[in-house]
């Protein structure tokens, strides 16, 4: 696509001639003021197949490209926000129902990331971007971090994540596998390259709804101290271990990893490091390698990115405070300090974007619950940031790094990798 | 293990009261200037389990711990030489025949390397560590480096590397794997893991004697460029392509990575990394970036450590000029600022250990044939390489990395990895 200003041309939308809209708006006379900015912003957004439609019935859009979507832009005070700091203010409006979408949002998502490049935001937005201070990662920042987003409330997370309530990546080792089969593929699959043997000892940071460790103690014969530092999932966590009748093997600790004490035969954190901050990885490393002896070993799994660069602004600050998904060479400053060897990393990118397109759909099958439960603006700021993640997923935007590392000592290891295959 | 000087006890060894070393060591007299020295190296060294013996007959072993080998300084020079710089002059000083092994040298070099810890050097040798400057890896350094190590002759190579004359970590399905099959099944791995499709093609940075390539052009049914600075690997290898009758699949190129250019479905490199230096990682990453389209995916494969630090300084000194096995995270100097995604890292490192055992075996089968190729002091200088590399990747001091990525926008990945596994 070319990017100069002969490529984008603004005009009122004919109404009457379907089948030629390119030609039309490639005819278009001069635009308003509020087209031109509008033009502005879509070229540097690399001009996705977008079209926007403005209040006053302006059509902006790439030329000789059908668009995948169109976005209505309600108002000029939305427009100018939006232009200002698209990253925050466009999610923002669209929660506010000050922007409406035609077609699919999840498509929507994936064409403005692949047009995106490294390099693409305006000046405007490279100060914002400095200006930009992420949530901070202390003991206490942490603890109102954490429940700013998996205190709000057990009974609408158990609308939309499954049976399971595993709120992290899935494994579909087929295109027919569910979402609950796959949390529970995901769960087997983690403990396989543990390789867990029933009598040892775990040590899980970050334990969620304490479905992870449950599967530990049920299925490999283990015991699990389990570390969360939000209330509300330690307390459904631990009501669950009663129920299920695994208390004497399961103890949820309500604490920060950073307080993790003992020895243990294996270390495993699942959807915590988006949490911990860059800064903190030496010492988590640090929490690792006291955990683990000379035959210990660990499993790390994140969501990550190809190069570091911080979380999308509007996702941290109106859904995951202070997150922020490191790269694999960010990871690396985990495991350096420590002589810890990798042993293994496996990417399942394609998996978490399948696991949100199931979460998204039960979401939505549920959508009238939770508008009770909450208000159309939680509705659609939450189905923004599942389309979201959809499409950070599925354009590459997003990683998902599965991370086994081991004591350089340990030379207990299996010889191949085709164990993890066999059932 | 203490390290007070109480631990070690120097004196003549006795000779007539076997079943009882330690003890006799633990009452001897006070020891002579030498003896002192030796002692405190041994405490630098992290008090390995090893006794040395000095020309004067004065023993010096860690009390209470029966030695696992013997080590023989014969004369002061050595010693003194050994003790201002043991990581270079040790290996120096048997290579000359200044020093005798008595016992296992495999043995004696892990010991070394499990005694070892990351601060383990004097201030000497921290001086020593500054004062080094590996050779650098320009195109016309790198080409003399890589002379130095490649071009001493294929017939040499061709006594211990086995039928493939592949030098670099083969893989061991099995115990029982013989060393030509563990090099093609190797091979295997890595075509596999590239998922290389007939008609497709391929370039391949520093291939050696040829092997890969031709492997690949006639298991896999794809075109190959392959690219080596050593003339003696080059011309080799176009002789095999002919004789083997694959000169039109594959073509020998004598030039550098750097040199790259065109476009191919995959790209792949075993064995090159650890001499390309991590100065020249981004420029690698802008190579490969440039060499493969939206759905180009790659293979690197890379002798690694946990953390980043220069090569063993003899290796790099005598064996290996330039070069540098880089830890995961420096790797990731690659990929980063290209946006490539990794997709999976398998460490390879026992696989290593084994192949290096094959060849040093068949080293020591044919050491008559190499002393006559060379001399006396060539013979063990390679036998301190090759036993040092077994040392190193058996106790967790070196890694081999196998590193898989894709373009950011190549969704076309396989869901899991079983396929590899699938014969």
């Amino acid at each position: 696509m070319n990017a100069s200003d002969e490529s984008l041309i603004t005009s009122p939308k004919p109404k009457s001639r379907p089948g030629a809209p390119q030609e039309s708006l490639r005819r278009g006379p001069s635009a308003s003021l509020e087209g031109r900015l509008m033009r502005g912003l879509l070229r540097r957004l690399g001009e996705p197949p977008i079209e926007f439609i403005l209040w006053n019935g302006e059509h902006i859009a790439p030329a000789g490209v059908e668009p995948a979507c169109r976005v209505r832009i309600l108002d000029r005070a939305t427009l100018l926000s939006v232009i200002t700091d698209p990253q925050v203010r466009f999610p923002d409006a669209y929660s506010e129902g000050r922007i409406e979408i035609e077609g699919d949002l999840v498509r929507l998502l994936e064409e403005v990331y692949l047009a995106g490049s490294r390099s693409a935001s305006s000046p405007v937005g490279r100060v914002l971007e400095r200006l930009r201070r992420p949530h901070a990662n202390t003991l206490s920042g942490s603890r109102e971090n954490i429940h700013h987003h998996y205190d709000i409330g057990n009974a609408f997370y158990s609308l939309w994540l499954g049976a399971t309530m595993a709120y992290t990546c899935a494994y579909y080792p087929t295109p027919e596998t569910t979402l609950d089969e796959a949390q529970v593929a995901k769960m087997h699959h983690v403990c396989r390259k543990l390789r867990l043997r029933p009598g040892e000892s775990v040590v899980e940071a970050g334990c969620g709804w304490g479905t992870l460790a449950l599967h530990m103690a049920r299925h490999y014969g283990v015991k699990v101290r389990a570390f969360n530092i939000s209330r509300e999932q330690v307390a459904y966590a631990r009501e669950r271990a009663e129920r299920e009748g695994l208390a004497s093997q399961v103890e949820y600790v309500l604490d920060d990893y950073r307080n993790i004490s003992g020895r243990y035969d294996a270390f495993v954190s699942v959807g915590m490091l988006e949490h911990v901050g860059v800064a903190n990885y030496r010492g988590l490393g640090e929490v690792i390698s006291r955990s683990l002896g000379d035959n210990g070993r660990g499993l790390i799994h994140s969501i990550g990115r190809n190069f570091p660069a911080p979380l999308q602004p509007w996702i941290e600050k109106r859904i995951f405070p202070g997150a922020c998904p490191p790269s694999l060479g960010e990871m690396m400053g985990i495991f350096e300090p420590w002589d810890l060897s990798i042993l293994d990393v496996e990417n399942l990118r394609l998996h978490y974007a399948q696991t949100l397109r199931h979460w998204l759909a039960l979401f939505e099958g549920e959508v009238e619950r939770v508008r009770h439960m909450f208000d159309e603006k939680f509705v659609r700021m939450w189905r923004m940031y599942l389309a979201g993640s959809v499409a950070g997923f599925t354009t590459g935007t997003l990683q998902l790094f599965q991370v086994v590392f081991a004591s350089r000592r340990n030379n207990d290891v299996p010889r191949t990798r085709e164990y993890l295959y066999q059932t």
